[in-house]
């Protein structure tokens, strides 16, 4: 059977591996595995979110609220804008897959930073499109400029902060590189770590607020999947102007979010108590791994994220040094498929990120 | 912003308005309020179920295993496969999704019954797809040939029990066609209420096995949404030869099911008892059914699901019937959108009937 020509070229995604999958390969108990590997919320999620879903597992049966009211009234009053400007996806993913198939087509060109989140140029091949990236390792806007000038790419992706370096863009320099910007060019956003970013530098901050304000191009994603703890739930968001979120809806397939997960997250936003303390938290223990990195001469890229990368020396490898650590239980992500001799790290709890410094020190 | 242009020829799929929806329209309380609309498993899903998603909230803030392997064995336990022959979907709609953007392409023909599942339609005009249709209401595998022969057609589906009508194919036609299609096509058995065809009438069964055996251009469709009870929880599936599910693996977004949902459906499979229960309460309460069509001279098709599709007569208006029932809290689907002056109603529970036979009985 033949297929569509552009499948030849998708390379699926490789997914942090979960803890069941170390568990079956090298035979170690659960409770002695520690997954740094994924951006999860260390703390899980909040306590109200886990009360509120467990009240209702007899729903379990009944479709979702397809207009998703609820969740989409709670994010308005977040973030001060209307719900007509609001679409929900399964993770935020889902979003930028309804937004390459709205505005790419084959042979379109979809501009990204050199390293970035990987979906973005799945995404892109799965309808044909040309991908053209920045030779910079960070979001270098005027390199983006250029960029766009001279290929006048259907959708330009700027991720803020990015994943997976950790690093963030100036919110000034960002909001003046989109102002030159057609209006036939989507620009998006994808703040899937804003919070964490807010957390530690208000220069970083860009509100979907700002972005519905100033920007008729633009669309602002979001997630419940870090912050919020809610990884294991898919739900994520598009915020934009209306043409761009009635373009989405058509691809939207009914039902995307389930029923737990629509009560997940409205419960999630109202415990930012909760979300603080993770942030909080975050932050405390970063200034261990920065500790840790000048301990044993390795770069750190200076993170605005809930995780930091760890760029390895010559004579090190980051995927033996990934390797070794999985066979004692500790997930990390290796970065060698993004062309970077460097481990990424979840900042877990106090404890284990003693386990990491323990581990690592040992095997550095 | 300009749009990929397939997206002006594209409607929304419209749900069956959910509780929450009546509720806020006519101020009805939520515990006055029937749905009959969206064939929801009327006794929820299993306590099993139920038990273990309570037992593992924690674990919302955690990515899904995406190889899916807890689940993916139990189906091929299920139906005597192997893993490598499946793929699991948001429902067996995003494996609908997954497979017309793997075969079918702009121009491409795909064939489908005159009244069948919203989904297809909406899907295949993403790509650009031509839809053809049959004449013939229900399926008639003669017209379906002639109309393969002459339009050649990327993918065919054939939805078995048909949705909304609720007829069935019989096992040995189906079968006999699918053996004149030529290998490039896909064809596509939609089983989303399988599990009650066969507790009514064995001849209309289709097992993956037998596909996965017979034919290496099938994939067989099934979901947890229906005798499952797990609407809310987005979990289908597909099952056919390697390549086909090679292929679609590559359109499939990352975690594209809940942690909880995994679980739900894993631990569903366990308790067929329940099911068996579920379609045992179904086909009882269908003879009322058909003894209240008697009764008012309406003509109710044939069922072989959890539904009953009652046509209205010369004079009755299917619109209008159902908006009456709405405003009395009784949720059904109107089938005037599919061109019938109809309406398709959800085998309930006792009491949820009889108030279905109540209301309709002052209406009609």
């Amino acid at each position: 059977m033949e297929f569509n020509k552009h499948l030849a070229d998708i390379k699926s995604y490789e997914a942090g591996k979960p803890i069941e999958l170390v568990v079956r390969e090298f035979g170690i108990d659960p409770k002695d595995i520690v997954k740094l590997a994924s951006n999860e919320n260390p703390f899980g999620c909040s306590q109200k979110v886990q009360d509120a879903v467990s009240s209702i597992v007899k729903n379990m049966a009944l479709y979702p609220d397809d207009s998703m009211l609820k969740l989409k009234n709670a994010l308005a009053k977040k973030y001060d804008i209307e719900t007509k400007n609001i679409i929900i996806g399964s993770g935020s993913d889902q979003v930028i897959e309804f937004l390459i198939h709205a505005k790419a087509v084959e042979n379109a060109t979809v501009l990204m930073n050199s390293v970035t989140f990987a979906m973005y140029e799945i995404y892109a091949k799965q309808v044909g499109a040309k991908i053209v990236r920045t030779a910079s390792q960070e979001h270098n806007m005027d390199e983006f400029y250029e960029l766009y000038k001279e290929h006048k790419p259907s959708v330009i992706f700027i991720c803020t902060p990015n994943n997976p370096t950790g690093d963030a863009i100036d919110a000034q320099a960002l909001k003046e590189f989109i102002a030159k910007i057609d209006d036939d060019t989507l620009v998006v956003i994808d703040g899937a770590y804003m919070e964490y970013a807010i957390g530690k530098d208000k220069s970083k901050k860009i509100t979907p607020k700002e972005v519905l304000e100033g920007f008729n191009n633009t669309i602002y994603l979001g997630t419940f999947s870090k912050a919020y703890g809610l990884g294991g739930m898919r739900v994520g968001y598009g915020i934009a102007s209306e043409p761009i979120i009635e373009a989405l809806y058509k691809l939207r397939p009914p039902f995307n979010i389930t029923t737990l997960s629509l009560e997940a997250a409205s419960v999630a936003l109202d415990d930012e108590a909760f979300v603080e303390m993770s942030i909080e938290n975050n932050f405390k223990e970063m200034k261990r791994y920065e500790e840790f990195a000048r301990t044993h001469s390795l770069k750190i890229i200076e993170s605005y994220t809930n995780f930091v990368t760890l760029c390895l020396n010559e004579g090190q490898n980051s995927s033996l040094l990934a390797d070794s650590l999985l066979k004692k239980g500790m997930i990390v992500r290796n970065l060698s498929g993004y062309g970077l001799n460097a481990i990424r790290v979840t900042i877990g709890t106090p404890s284990q990120n003693d386990r990491f410094f323990e581990l690592t020190s040992q095997l550095l």
